[in-house]
């Protein structure tokens, strides 16, 4: 028994959307299923929807005062808080009292997200210690009827104590990116596929709780490993924009000298990087204030331990 | 001679991008142009850019107080103003001050956009008695280089006197609509693209007002029916998205009983017309606040009589 990897059963799932409030496809599934959680409910658990971010989602933003999805730090969960704080900082203290680890027993969270990127189903997540979700994301990438939008496993290795996303504060979660899809634009494709992969990982957390076992896999991870800028003039002014050959070419093996940038006087720019890695996040609408171009990735191989649930 | 339309010379042209801040093709392109306005240059005219809405476009919005491009009302501009007027107020009167009939002589302004919806390259024009527009377009879309990307015309026929788009405050104008492109990002193809029709614009300027006569033709127009919003529940809530089978079929007939909408419980709803229509603007993010799920056009056959200069 001792191959197998162990958690509890998980008794109650939370499913965000709206944590940035103009991704549109999480924002519309939550709502609805606010009206009528049934579709998310399962024999083993209870399954309830949240919209993280009601007021960045009335206004049809991203966030007020400062990104949500950075708020759910150490610092500022453990800290008192006081009426001027930024709007988006309490309502991480509201979420975390409601869904974190202190009073309620969520075992799982979904945070739904869009990207104007071509990153087709992305799931990331923010703990190389997480293997449940390691295994719910090959649950998710073994089922033949997803194989027309590719599932990619993505890894910021982020330390616990640094954290600061909303996924962090219940046992397991998944962040799951899906695009491309403007900001602020519901695309019925691109909630359809949503619903989908909500609906195929609940399923997966269902037969966990029912005992089913789990084998062990190999998967491939991409890996952060640094964000690219765009290059800018002396003012800080934008002087490059995604090479035609970049654009859309997320999880493309990335080569040396292959071009990244054009100039627009017609310059092309080369990564100038060493090794091949793996673009993502290119020409995410929300990281331009970032300063942030692209996201280049490492992909490795991991062995997955085989999973069951603790009895 | 009587066949021929006559208008004067045009010794000044003016590129506005940036008039909703947040469309980034004529954000890029008219910033590039402000450094350096060599490109935009013709032997028979002077040519500028000016970002309209310039702290829209600090901010990456559409606008601050108000949509800039509603602003240029006979009202707005006749009145005196205030210190306490919205923000895109005030800029219309300095664009009109600046740009306008009053003092100088701008004879052609381009409006650079850029839309979610999969309109290719549409030529937008506010009234139908400007010819010179109308050669203009034909003259972009008799250019082969541009058959990988359509041109529409798209006419909006406003009474003058209720226009309040920036396009009307110069004698010949034409609003250049290119997508699919989210909001805030910038894409080198929609880039790329809108480049070449401006300056392929500017040479028929340039020709125009070297004496080349240009002969009458026969051209379909898009002309603006009417605005088809969103299902919506008790609530005011959106209750039904984009059907699959219209989303980016912008210009392709829409046949009565053709699905145009599905609500988020999996029902069809159809269109409901009598008559062939052909959708324009479909799933424009801009457009969700203005209650506007996509834009019913009629498609007609005009005439356009031959152009040439005055003398």
């Amino acid at each position: 028994m001792s191959s197998f990897v162990q958690y509890a059963p998980i008794s109650r799932v939370v499913v965000f959307g709206g944590t940035h409030g103009n991704e549109m496809s999480g924002v519309t599934l939550a709502k609805h299923w606010l009206k009528d959680s049934s579709e998310i409910q399962r024999q083993t658990f209870t399954a309830e929807s949240c919209i993280a971010n009601p007021q960045a989602v009335k206004n049809c933003v991203r966030f007020l005062d400062q990104d949500l999805n950075r708020c759910f730090s150490k610092e500022i969960l453990s800290s008192p808080g006081s009426e001027g704080d930024p709007y988006e900082v309490k309502r991480a203290r509201e979420i975390n009292e409601q869904y974190g680890p202190g009073v309620s027993s969520y075992g799982f969270a979904f945070d739904l997200h869009n990207t104007t990127s071509n990153m087709g189903a992305t799931l990331l997540r923010c703990s190389k210690d997480d293997l449940f979700s390691l295994h719910l994301a090959n649950y998710l990438q073994s089922n033949t009827g997803n194989q027309s939008m590719p599932c990619y496993n993505f890894l910021i290795d982020i330390p616990v104590e640094d954290n600061a996303y909303l996924q962090h504060i219940t046992k397991h979660a998944l962040c799951l990116e899906l695009g491309p899809q403007p900001q602020g634009v519901i695309r019925l494709d691109m909630l359809s596929r949503m619903r989908e992969l909500v609906n195929q990982a609940l399923d997966f957390i269902d037969l966990f709780n029912q005992g089913k076992e789990f084998p062990s896999f190999e998967t491939d991870i991409y890996k952060f490993v640094s964000r690219v800028d765009f290059p800018r003039d002396s003012t800080g002014e934008i002087s490059a924009i995604i090479h035609a050959e970049l654009q859309d070419k997320d999880y493309v093996p990335l080569k040396p000298g292959d071009p990244i940038f054009k100039t627009l006087n017609g310059k092309d720019l080369y990564y100038e990087g060493e090794r091949i890695l793996y673009p993502t996040f290119i020409n995410e609408a929300a990281y331009y204030e970032k300063k942030v171009a692209f996201i280049l990735t490492e992909k490795v191989k991991w062995k997955v331990p085989a999973l069951k649930v603790q009895q």
